[in-house]
């Protein structure tokens, strides 16, 4: 991959609008959305970034891939339940472009490369942010994005962007094998989401609490050491220990308003498919038994039938 | 026991106030309340049932024992909850009572026995309904209560208690040993309660299902087997089956309201010490591993602790 002068960013949720604004300041970036009336608001107000940064970015954006600028890198930043729905729309478009899945979980990418050639990279991101409005996004925890080579590309693709995205005034690093990160990452989310999701919590100390028996940390541990154990048998040497991103997490200050907290609380569905559910997936397919993720699942598609 | 012809009913939520109104039509019966209002307005306008029978009972009501005429039963009808705080107020007084518990769990004979030397019994009650006012209550399901022997009587103080109950239009039944339909109860109820608490599903056919790998039924009947195996290792030979309860109940059409999920609703302290807590006692005491229910009573724990 030589220089990246055009990116699309494909999804203007939290995730997608921090990216398609910080990147505008280094690249040529257009939005690809959902709804006329966010493509015609980005077009003509730009995005707005406060919070850690303050600028605001300008951008091209359509509803349809062929309005749009053809890319050499595109972001699929999406929620995961809207993953086939936009991979469906970038088929046929673009096919030298490479693209990346930044969605929650493990198998984004392959999803997306079920419906084209393109050459791939995987990562998965630990910034954060919320979303005021449709071009207004407030940049709040400045972790990074982890990208690695799949399908296609090399570590040094994985490094081009992650390059261009430092350069855009966000974090990021590339490594040349992204399953320990993505790992760590899946069992530390479907152990957090889904307790923050049934106890109302944000991630707060609660979560490494150990003192009495029946102490939310307990469960926490467990939820991870079973994850770990899958990691493992998949062959996986995994990056950070969970629990001690659990711990240092809970003492940073400001507890963390879990994604699919918030979802719970805004009665939407859930993106419990995509990480407890391929946590359990991959736990079915190496023999390993995760009763608890399994009770996590099954209460949260529960709760989400509650909403009727 | 002789004829009854006194009864106390001590506290008047949903339980107490079915008891106190049914029981004021064959016995002269008082109430032990909290509050000054609630002795006042059930003593001025009568106790009013509505549902399945129509009519108003009159009785006494007082806050202090000390009040109230001396009583040859009294059915301790509080939530489990308050239950300590009942016993202390009944201390010193009425030695020549019966006292008999409902309360949900296991242990609460035990827990009023340590605040005086009464005989008692121990019962478990099926039958539901809705407080309307402090003077006023729906009478819903008319299941029976069951009631068997504890600490100094026998098994025809249960029976004679029971007659009476069904003499005043409720349903009830004395048992030799009440321990196998308390441990029934105990296991449906730890587990129908924690889900429906945690899932915000009343107790419908969710509970049943196991279709998919994914579905409630799955946890419901894995809880239930946790509790078995508890019960088991007890020596408790369970009266009915928890999930058969469980498949017939949620095939009966309106789906029961679980009060825990009421509690939750409310923002209420649930009674998850009582209930999961005393099934988890019980586990460790007799070396049977509960992860599950281990599981719920954490969450639910938590979910008491988000709201401040």
């Amino acid at each position: 991959m030589a220089e990246v002068t055009r990116v699309c960013v494909a999804g203007a949720g939290v995730i997608g609008s921090l990216f398609a604004a910080h990147l505008s300041r280094v690249a040529e970036v257009s939005a690809l959305v959902r709804r006329d009336e966010h493509a015609r608001a980005l077009a003509d107000s730009g995005l707005r970034v406060s919070g850690r940064a303050e600028f605001t970015g300008r951008l091209t954006a359509a509803t349809s891939p062929g309005e749009l600028p053809e890319p050499e890198l595109v972001i699929v930043a999406c929620k995961s339940l809207d993953l086939e729905g936009v991979a469906e729309r970038l088929a046929g478009h673009w096919p030298d472009a490479i693209v990346m899945t930044v969605q929650n979980g493990i198998g984004a990418d392959e999803v997306v490369g079920r419906y084209g050639d393109w050459r791939q990279l995987a990562s998965v991101t630990f910034m954060s942010g919320t979303r005021h409005e449709d071009t207004h996004v407030e940049y709040v925890l400045d972790t990074a994005t982890w990208i690695g080579p799949a399908r296609g590309t090399t570590p040094a693709d994985a490094h081009t962007v992650a390059e261009l995205i430092v350069a855009s005034g966000l974090k990021a690093e590339a490594f040349d094998d992204l399953r320990p990160a993505q790992w760590s990452k899946l069992i530390f989310n479907a152990t957090v989401n889904t307790v923050a999701a049934l106890t109302g919590l944000r991630h707060d100390p609660h979560f490494a609490a150990l003192d009495r028996p029946s102490d939310l940390g307990h469960l926490v541990r467990a939820l991870m050491d079973e994850g770990k154990a899958v990691a493992a048998a998949a062959g996986v040497t995994l990056g950070e220990d969970p629990w001690e991103m659990n711990v240092l997490a809970t003492h940073r200050g400001s507890a963390h308003y879990p994604s699919m907290l918030e979802d719970v609380d805004a009665h939407r569905r859930t993106e419990i498919d995509m990480i407890t559910g391929s946590l359990v997936r991959e736990a079915h397919r190496v023999g390993v038994p995760v009763p608890l993720h399994e009770t996590m699942e099954r209460l949260i598609k529960a709760k989400e039938d509650s909403w009727g």
